[in-house]
């Protein structure tokens, strides 16, 4: 089924331990596209690039099978560019520069054609663009999902409430599910949460998987522990995609079905990190795909008689 | 099978958030012995005590089950005692007061009736103290899993890496595998550990859940999500517990009934932070272990077919 996405679309210039990069393609919305089209060949777009962006990365979302129909060009302008450095854990990071650019007046345009999509994908974005979206859309798609961070919550709290009373799943990390609550328990957190409209919560536990609630369940994806995170950058958005794009894919947005489609969006994130930027997604085949999914499968399994 | 357990058995005081106590028992040994009382009949304790020990205690070890004949009582010395208050996210804690008193020259004497321990759990301890058990041993027993902890690389390094290399399992937490050897990756740091002696590894992540390592294998077991954690206080000991009690029930310590054994460990930690100290541990019925087990697996299973 359609799926159709909302995010930044970016330059991004990484330093980690292993290595630093020049500006790079980034951007929520590339993350999650990318990691789409191994699942739906009908992906789309609504993003803004200035005239700097490259086209031959557009071209190859494109031939990748995205409809960039939605995606802005703004030729006098430059592209939003954030700049970032790792810590040696790799598990916290300083922004050393971020430019919005392009961002700063983003006007999230549908083309006609995209009206008919059933999921909507809003990646990190201000609020305030993420709910102009919703509202322009004629028919509320079946399942929004929607990623965001605590940046919002410092600068745009009634607009991110707002935002989040309108969507079905919010996908949010650990922190900021605590910071959003008020509640050290992620099970207290992810309760509050789905009292404010989301009717499933993800938090994001990074290296330690991902946990997905439900009105009465809860389902927990580990993360594949790896021997080396090359680069974080847009792990969380390739994993919102992974998961909304399982989805799409198999038209099915029940809790159950769900809970594979984390752990395919937790698989392809395992991915992202292995390469910087969105190099190791450009090129996978389903066969890799599905043999790191029986991974994650494999991490947990026990088999026979489990009663004391 | 029959079990051999050393450790601490002591008086704890604890602040958390939820409440104060005032001395209440504990210890490494007092834990997993406890824990092991709903595995088997065969748990043999060793360990020192002082004068001020309630009889009581030790009554109701034995009234479980535990066979106390190792457990020294020395009339005229004070008990170990710990004292520790835990901050707002219970996941890190100060340490008031530590009195080592009787531990301080603790000599494991083994009665002769604890020869034939078939699995030997080396509670948290000296790592002196451990290794001199295992040498007093006259047959070396079919699994012997340890567990330590920070304190003692700091203060007894060479001691501590000797120790290590004539266990089985070493049990860790992630903090702890990482200050071992030097390497962020618990992939790396667990095969680094394993060419120090032990062919299995455990790292113990709290909240996070568990990783068993063996030589081409991984294994995660999720911690289970929980609205309060009351007290965590021996929640790694438990598991400890919970891990070789499962193990010398069912006699079989091959990696794929660790992975179950893993799986109980967590089961009984859970238990063991819903209440202060040891209560929630002292009147289990293995309906409820079963229950709590049968959590753990909900928790990570999906159906169906993954392929993409």
């Amino acid at each position: 089924m359609s799926l159709l996405t909302v995010g930044s679309v970016a330059f991004d210039a990484i330093e980690t331990p292993f290595g630093k990069t020049d500006k790079i393609i980034g951007g929520a919305a590339t993350y999650i596209t990318l990691t789409s089209t191994y699942f739906t060949d009908k992906s789309n777009i609504i993003a803004v690039v200035g005239g700097d962006f490259p086209m031959a990365k557009i071209e190859f979302l494109q031939q990748k099978g995205v409809n960039t129909a939605g995606l802005q060009i703004k030729e006098n302008e430059k592209s939003f560019f954030w700049s970032g450095k790792y810590h040696n854990d790799m598990n916290s990071r300083d922004t050393l520069v971020t430019e919005l650019n392009v961002l700063g007046d983003f006007d999230p345009i549908v083309p006609e054609e995209y009206q008919d999509c059933k999921y909507l994908m809003l990646g990190n974005l201000a609020p305030t663009v993420q709910s102009k979206l919703i509202q322009r859309l004629k028919k509320r798609p079946e399942l929004i999902v929607m990623d965001t961070m605590n940046f919002w919550m410092d600068t745009m709290w009634d607009e991110l409430l707002h935002t989040i009373s309108l969507v079905d799943v919010l996908s949010i990390n650990d922190e900021e599910a605590r910071q959003l609550t008020g509640e050290y328990s992620l099970v207290r957190a992810a309760r509050k949460i789905r009292t404010m409209g989301p009717k499933t919560v993800i938090i994001k536990k990074g290296e330690h998987g991902a946990l997905l609630f439900g009105e009465h369940e809860m389902f927990y994806a580990p993360a594949l522990p790896l021997e080396d995170v090359f680069d974080p950058t847009g792990a969380g958005d390739t994993f919102a995609g992974g998961f909304i794009s399982y989805l799409a894919k198999t038209d099915d947005p029940t809790f159950e079905n769900m809970k594979k489609a984390i752990i395919y969006g937790s698989a392809m994130a395992s991915f992202c990190v292995e390469k910087f930027g969105t190099e190791r997604l450009e090129n996978l085949s389903p066969e890799e795909i599905n043999l790191r999914v029986s991974m994650f499968l494999k991490l947990v399994s026990v088999g026979g008689n489990m009663e004391l």
